[in-house]
């Protein structure tokens, strides 16, 4: 049973008395339970409101076993969490979702390998209901700490880690349809009569990296390797993976970045080279981060991803599946989201 | 007494046995305590080595009341939070210094008022063992908030909200000498020459606001007011008061803007009026914000301070005051940090 707090705060027994009802139905009622009939229900909801009782929200955990929380964890060190807008945007969703269901976001910092042991302590602590984590790499340690610790999660982006591949089936997930709209963007440069598209793809232990390039695969069956290379997803790793595609293939036509940042660096490397965007070399992004794509000069002809939409997504699987009652149905274990092409300056 | 988890990993009991003491004091050992023998100490860290035990850290929380982990509260909805890389440079400093002393850094959003209910229930929850605020506004509750629940809080930047205003005594905080900084910025736009010096200062609901107008104002004595424009911290908030500021005043010839961010966007507006910076009007920022101040064109001269290290001092004290046995001298309550003029191509 819950305790109430010390002072002048009306008590739990009181908001029972003046419902005229047993201090079992009265916690019941106050802390969401079912079972309790609507009129006593209602009786009790009018004595909380008479007596302005608040209930005591560690007691509440006693009761529930719920802390009304849930922790975020971002797979990448916190350099690039605050300066690739894609996680603030992501974190903008969740947040409003969580905030919406009085729920605390709690984010957690990873910036190194050692901070995991760290991590596994306080998911294992009981600080939190669940856990929504992105940006995950194939070795990232953290789906077999959330199995082992039992905490419900829900990633961003389609697991694709090494660490028991076998397990994915039964795992939550909200994507955007990467491979589809990597397609979508080759396309657009052939239709613009490009012949030569290279492309900077983002860091392949991730499956968002992946799957773009199997998007650019599909449309470019037999493209030449020395026109696909691998950037990290920053302003910096474009601007090198663009050097070593003009010191490859000086003749190419189009680039098709696998993100928005990595595109700032590519045009950033173009315009030193004194090519011309689009006339010499046409380029397309991925993301339509905020701030990023149509702030370039020229503005960015990218690939949109609802990224806020997909972080509340994410908050609200998990949210769904923290409130399943036994037996209820499955809750969808994954949802892709579509996405468009935005045609700008750039192509 | 802790309980130990089921299954294959020693327990205890089997550390207690192996060392030959008894549980308590096998326990005290485990978790840090004193008053135990320095030839037990020994023998029980030696059993805990050949066994390969792993203290159970819920059960640990039990015995010493502490969760490992400080919660970073940020003032400030998360869109000012991505966007102005002093918050980034603070919690690497604060994240830092937390993982050096294994504590879990957990970040806690608040986007606005209704956000510190729960706030407030989830720092009552005993999920965190303190707490670290910056950029905190006059009227801002969480000061009321951290006393009512007694939770152990290092702030960020000079107390200065109005909500029991008598009571700052013992509250401790670390905060950049804004003043001194303030005077030497103006000091030097005086120096080279210059005589209609304008500031384009912070939100003053912020002492750093406050604080770095005063020091205008102890250079500039008879400061005119219209040479006075309040922006907001943001580069947006710069530009507006960029605007006013050359309506009211066409002969302004250098500008102090509060902080770097404010700075950029008074540059934008000089630029789009065709006024040359510096040889028309000196700039002058604040913060020294990376990816801000050096980047920018020209690159600002501004007043440094020492963000990271301020983060790493917050982190310190709060450890410090929470690592304190009843007995032990006083921690002390404040530290303010010098800030250095950095002079580049804007003045």
């Amino acid at each position: 049973m819950p305790e109430q707090l010390p002072g002048h705060r009306p008590t739990l027994e009181a908001v029972a008395e003046r419902a005229g009802v047993s201090r079992a139905t009265a916690s019941r009622v106050v802390n969401g339970g079912d079972g309790v009939r609507a009129h006593l229900v209602e009786k009790v909801r009018e004595a909380v409101l008479e007596l302005g009782y608040v209930p005591n929200p560690a007691a509440r955990t006693l009761v529930t076993r719920r802390t009304g929380a849930v922790a975020v964890i971002i797979a990448e060190p916190e350099i690039r969490i605050f300066s690739d807008p894609f996680f603030s945007r992501q974190i903008r969703g969740i947040s409003k979702e969580l905030t919406a269901h009085d729920t605390q976001l709690v984010l957690l910092l990873v910036e190194d390998r050692g901070d995991y042991d760290r991590i596994e302590r306080y998911l294992a602590g009981g600080h939190v209901d669940g856990a929504l984590a992105f940006s995950l790499h194939t070795d990232d340690p953290l789906p077999a700490i959330t199995r082992r610790v039992g905490m419900p999660t829900v990633y961003g982006g389609r697991p694709g880690w090494t660490a028991g591949s076998g397990e994915h089936g039964g795992i939550a997930y909200v994507d955007a349809d990467n491979r589809g709209g990597a397609r979508e963007a080759v396309r657009h440069l052939l239709d613009r009569g490009r012949r030569r598209i290279a492309h900077i793809a983002g860091p392949l232990d991730q499956t968002s990296a992946v799957d773009r390039l199997d998007g650019y695969r599909d449309v470019l069956l037999d493209a030449d390797p020395a026109l696909i290379a691998e950037g990290d997803f920053t302003a910096t790793g474009g601007a090198e993976a663009m050097a070593a595609l003009l010191e490859r293939c000086p003749d190419l036509d189009a680039v098709f970045a696998a993100n928005d940042l990595m595109a700032t660096g590519a045009l950033r490397v173009l315009r030193e080279r004194g090519l011309a965007v689009p006339a010499d070399v046409a380029l397309v992004g991925f993301d339509d981060a905020e701030l990023v794509a149509e702030t370039a000069d020229p503005p960015l002809t990218t690939v949109r991803q609802d990224i806020e939409g997909m972080g509340r997504l994410m908050a609200q699987l998990l949210l769904r599946t923290l409130n399943r009652e036994q037996g209820d149905r499955a809750v969808p274990a994954s949802v892709v989201t579509p996405t468009a092409l935005v045609r700008r300056g750039s192509s």
